[in-house]
């Protein structure tokens, strides 16, 4: 055991980053721009503004700004619950015989339970700047949902949450996380929106998914005065907020003279995946370093692993604009799997250039594989994760029992996005024995991919 | 704001505590003995060891050692978790507009979700060390049994858990997390023994009570061999171990030249207050320094502002020690609150009589006055507390609203034992307006304390 390291690595408050990272800064050849779906022409700013507030419309088509300042009202609050640690996996790595040294960024150590809540307030802050009255969202798992509802009851914004129907009843809780924090949780999809009301009467029952919550939020945004449209994944913004998480692992290891080998992170939108990776891969971008970097996603929704890098819609409205990116296409449905931060059909379009460009790869994994390695990382490192996070917990075992053949000391960081407490449904679902996998077949894929929009 | 304290204090591992401290050292008058109750003698150590662990049984009635160490294996375990951060409450000062200065110590950021596993972990090293196969114990809220849980699972012990039937059904996640750290959890009442059958057989569709579950779990360790009973709260041992909790937060206040004037702790078995304000009140009994301490209750189950200082039976079963304490009378039922940690009749022998010695004065406050402080807290400074912590919380802010009427400037410090994740059936309780108060009348406090134990 190297004692130099401790457990845990904080940084005082003033190593705390001051400015975000914008990794588009660095790419030579930029994500595709987002169109608008009526004219098929690039989204303006002016167009933007009026879903997002300006400032985050500015920072969504940003690509030159290498580093934008962190206001300090943002950085009083992100004093509240970061810096997050650096875990090095001490007890990990004894219990695997591994030679290899495996590090985690923790996020869940706020009552959002993962690292939403470092986009929500920027988001929400920006919001408020600008004079509005409220945002509204959709949210599945809640995670999301909690942290801009934190967000909103700290700079005192109303907050209109669209929750994926099945989640508001299996998760009773996380909505009422939310109601302690003064938001107002609709299911969805609902009787208050024209596309809610749609979808009620063409699948009468339905439990509803993330992108028609979405296309509802932003029907109830567009329909109020003062009212913007929030999101916490996939969009360029919320990765360079989440650059938060990259550049203070990034400092902590500096620190310990540790550099890392190999870098992993879960994906669904992407917004924990990029930011965590955005300075590493900045410096790959910039030749003054080489990471292996992996994705790690479901295999029950595997949009880098098994998807196309095409123009698809973010929502099932098609209200949104269009975005080139990995996707299953926006008629997919995943199956019903524990991990519903992952549970979308495409991904952030920063991650997949960077994808496409070679910078980073892809595996994606089964459930029960997923909960068990879950199940160890609880037992072991004393933390229950998210099933989220527990993809990245996953292949960083994986990677470090592959170092325990070959023999070689190799420093593994993962991104440990959050926590599982209101997750425990999923873990019941393991414990009994009764949890599945669900792997969707060659032809399900084909059939959602060739409803594609043509361009 | 004074920029020279950071907004969580965060020591350094080699800055962590390698001793416990023993407030009883620097007692001069002691708690009095624990009585064995068929023979109404003081328990010796061969007794205790036939309940308890050896080591256990040796700290439990050790008076004299001031300094104890923490074994390394237990450290180890600390460091995953600890230290805890000292957080200067700076948003809540803010909104509150006080000249005064709040701390907290927060215990919350672990599985468990509280302080219980400072302890939880010491009592299952010494179980393991002795070769044990198991342990057994109760659980009220589920706090304690998750510690445990934890701490077992790392050490690979057996551990069985009775859970106070009506939280087993209410709180069947924190059943879940148990189940996940390999624990057996068992509704109390159960047909597993014979003061659980006695008791369903009394009463039959009882729902339970955490005395009830104390002797039930008492019972199973003596009928199984290698194993031993342990206990999250009130007995001597567990305030060593707990002592963590104050040490810690000598250090970082003393880091940074800060002398607390209040410190504030919620109080059921008295746990989390003995440890956190042990070192400090070992000051005031060398006379080296002078502290308000304030020990705060619920109005349901006031055990020090309402109770009687006289010997008593630990649990419902009347198999446990006899102990003098603080108590309302072990037949004493504390109506249905949400504040499971504190249902408890009685009191810490330590924290009993230092209370009797006017080392700390007692506060009760009623549920609802509770919820309001649980629910600003979260807002104001983003952590979602449990509702036993937020008896302090309530103390603190009337504290610091009362520095406000007279621009006093105090330091007023207070332990945030832990967070509401798994309490949110309260927390829509409150935000549906359905929450109640219930005080007990003073003729239901005289007939049960009429039942005392005459010796």
């Amino acid at each position: 055991m190297n004692n130099t390291i401790p457990y845990k690595i904080y940084l005082e408050e003033h190593e705390m980053p001051r400015q975000w990272y914008n990794v588009r800064a660095d790419m030579k050849k930029k994500p595709e721009p987002l169109l608008n779906p009526a004219t098929l022409q690039p989204m303006t700013e002016d167009e933007l503004s009026q879903v997002f507030c300006r400032e985050l419309a500015r920072q969504e088509l940003d690509e030159t700004t290498a580093y934008i300042d962190i206001p300090e009202e943002i950085r009083d609050f992100y004093r509240m619950y970061r810096p997050a640690p650096l875990v090095r996996a001490y007890c990990l790595e004894k219990k695997l015989q591994t030679p290899a040294h495996i590090y985690y960024k923790f996020e869940g150590n706020n009552t959002s339970g993962s690292h939403k809540l470092n986009s929500a307030i920027a988001q929400a802050y920006y919001a408020k700047k600008q004079g509005l009255k409220g945002v509204t969202t959709e949210t599945g798992a809640g995670q999301w949902g909690t942290a801009l509802s934190m967000a909103c009851s700290y700079f005192d914004l109303d907050c209109q949450v669209y929750m994926v129907k099945c989640s508001y009843e299996q998760k009773p809780f996380r909505r009422e996380v939310m109601r302690t924090y003064g938001a107002q949780v609709t299911p969805s999809p609902s009787m208050k929106t024209a596309i809610g009301r749609k979808i009620n009467e063409e699948f009468p029952g339905t439990t509803g998914s993330l992108g028609c919550a979405i296309s509802e939020a932003v029907e109830a945004a567009a329909a109020q005065d003062g009212y913007r449209y929030v999101l916490g994944s996939v969009l360029a913004q919320v990765l360079l907020h989440q650059s938060v998480i990259g550049l203070e692992t990034k400092v902590a290891l500096d620190k310990y003279g540790v550099k890392a080998d190999i870098i992993i992170g879960c994906a669904g939108g992407g917004s924990n995946l990029g930011g965590l990776i955005s300075p590493f891969v900045g410096e790959m971008l910039r030749g003054e370093a080489d990471y292996q970097i992996i994705a790690v996603e479901p295999a029950s929704c595997p949009s880098l692993t098994r998807g196309k890098y095409a123009y698809d819609f973010c929502d099932t409205g098609k209200v949104c604009p269009l975005q080139k990116m990995y996707t299953l296409g926006s008629s997919f449905i995943p199956s019903a799997s524990h991990a519903g931060g992952l549970r979308y059909h495409g991904m952030s379009a920063i991650v997949s250039e960077l994808y496409d460009q070679g910078l980073l790869e892809a595996r994606s994994v089964e459930q029960t594989a997923i909960f068990e390695a879950a199940q160890n990382f609880a037992r072991i490192e004393g933390i229950l994760p998210a099933p989220e996070s527990s993809h990245a917990i996953r292949v960083a075992i994986d990677e470090a029992l592959r170092c325990k053949e070959t023999g070689e000391e190799k420093n593994i960081v993962f991104g440990l996005t959050g926590t599982g407490y209101f997750d425990m449904y999923a873990y019941q679902s393991y414990n009994d024995g009764q949890m599945g996998d669900y792997i969707p077949t060659d032809a399900e894929i084909a059939e959602s991919l060739a409803k594609l929009p043509k361009l």
